[in-house]
C-alpha cells in the first residue's frame, strides 16, 4: 500500500536516533523546539491554483530536510522504530546537500 | 436517505478496529494526533467560486484516506460500529493506493 | 409575521426528538460536537458580492439539512417544542435526500 | 441633536419588553445568546469601497429587525426604558415582515 | 507644538463630564463598554493605498463624534481635565449632528 | 556601526524623562498605554511591494514622533540613557510638528 | 554538508558572547525582547510568488544583522559554542553597516 499526500503534503521519515556525523551537526531528535531531521519519502502534486494548475513542491522524493519540531502528524511503520510523518511543505525549513 | 454534502464537505466512514494489514502500515484509529483512516462514501460538488464554477474535489466516492483525528463532526449509523464523519477535503492528509 | 433572514443567513426549525428513521440513520440531537437536524425555513436572498449581485444559496425552503451542533442564534415559536435558529450557510454540513 | 452612524453603522432601539404578539414568535429580550429585536433609528452612508463608491446598507430606517445579543455598544435615551444600540450591519440577522 | 495624526489616525478631547444636553441623549463617560464622546481635534491626511493616493478621512476637525470606550491611546494636556485620545477614524462610531 | 533598517521598519530613540514642554503637552514616558515620544533616528527602504518597488515611509530622520507604549525591541546605546528601539511604522501614531 | 534555507528563510550564527564593541552598541545577547544579533550563513532562493518567479531576499550572506529574540528554531554545530538558527527574513529587524 503507498501513501500520495494530497496538494502540498509530505511524507517524511525522522531519523530515529540522534546522529553524529563528520561534518559536523548534531541535532538531537527530541528536544523541544529544535529542528528535526528527516528523509523525504513521497510528495503531493502541489497546491492546487485558484485557475486549476498546480504549484509544484520544491523539496523532492529522497532529499534529506530539516523540519519543524512541531510539524506533521505522526504514525509508525510496522517493525520499524522510525517515525513516518504526514506535513505540509511549508513546515519544512531546509534542505541538506551532501 | 441519503447524506449529500454541500461544497467542498466529504462523508467518510472511519475504521473502527486497528487494522494490521500485510502491508505494514498500521494506525491506531483512536489515539489523539494520529492520522486516521477510513473510507470516502459521498463527496461534495466542489466548492462554489466566485465566479459561479465549482472547482471539484480531489478525492473520490471509494478512495481510502488518511485524515485528521480531529476532523469532521461525527455521527453513527443505527446497527454499525464504524463512525460516520462530515469533514472539509482540507482535512484529509493522503490518500491509499493499493 | 415573516422572519427574512440577511444575505447568506438561512431559518431552520431544529428537531426536537431523536429520529429513528427506518432508513437507518440515527441522531441524538443534543450531544455535544454531533451533526444537528432541521428542515430549512427560510433562506436570505445571498452574500452580497462587491460588484452589487448576490451569489445564490445552495440550500432551499423545504430542505433537510444536517448542521453543526454549535450553529445558530436560537429562539422558541410560541407553543412549540421544536427550536428556530438563525445560521449561516456555512454551518450547514450536508442535505439530506430522500 | 441626530446620532449620524458612519459606514456601515446602524442605529438601533432595542425593545425593553418582552414581546408577545398574535403572530405567534416569543423573544426573550435579555436571555443569553438569544436574537434581540429591535427597531432601526438611522441608518449609516454604507461601507466606503476601494474606488471611492459605497455600498448601501440592505436594512432601512423603520425596519424591525432581529440582531444577535452580542451586538452593538449600548447606551440610553433620558427618559425612557429603552436601549439605543450602534451596531455594524453585519450583526444584523433578519429583518421581520408584517 | 501641533501633533498630527498618521494615516487614518485622529486625535479626539473627550468630553471630561457627563453631558445633558436638551437633544435628551445622555452619556456616561467612563462607563465601561459605552460610547464615548468627544471633539476631533485634528485628522491625518488618510489612508496611504497601494496606488499611492489616499482615502480621506471621513470625519473632520470639529466634529463631535461617538466612539468605542476602548478606543485609543491617551495622554493629557497640561492644565486640562479632557483626556486627549489617539485614536483610528474606524473606532469612530456616529458623528453627532445638530 | 550604523544600523540599517529592513522594509518599514525605524529606529527610535525614546526620550528617557518626562517632558514639560512651553506648549503644553505633557507625556509621561513610561506609563502603561500612554503613547511614548521619540526621535527617529534611521528608516528602512520602505515596505517591498509585489511589483518589486518599495513604497516609502512617511516618517523621516530627524522627526519627534508619538508611538504605542509597546512598539518596537528595544535596546541601548553604552553610556546612555535613552532607549533606542526598533519598530515598524504602523506603530507610529502621530508627528510632532513644532 | 550544507543547509540550504527554502524559500524566505536564512541560516543565521547568533554571537554568544555580550559584544562591547568600540562604536558603541551594547546588545546583551540573552535578555528577553532584547534584539539578537548574528551574522547571516545562508539565505534561500527566495520567497516563490504565485507566478512562479522568486523574490530575492534584502540580506545576504556575510551579513551583520539584529534579529527578533523569539526568532527560529535553534541547533549548535559540533564543536562550537555559537548557537545556529533557521528563521525567515521576516524576523531581521535590521543590517549592522560598518
Amino acid at each position: 500500500m503507498k501513501i500520495k499526500p494530497l496538494g502540498d503534503r509530505i511524507v517524511v521519515r525522522r531519523y530515529a536516533a540522534e546522529e553524529k556525523s563528520s561534518g559536523g551537526i548534531l541535532l538531537p531528535d527530541t528536544a523541544k523546539n529544535k529542528p528535526q531531521k528527516g528523509e523525504v519519502l513521497e510528495v503531493g502534486a502541489g497546491r492546487l491554483l485558484k485557475d486549476g494548475t498546480r504549484r509544484p513542491l520544491q523539496v523532492k522524493k529522497g532529499d534529506t530536510i530539516l523540519f519543524t519540531s512541531w510539524a506533521g502528524d505522526e504514525f509508525k511503520e510496522r517493525g520499524r522504530g522510525d517515525e513516518i510523518l504526514l506535513m505540509r511543505e511549508e513546515d519544512v525549513l531546509a534542505v541538506l546537500e551532501k
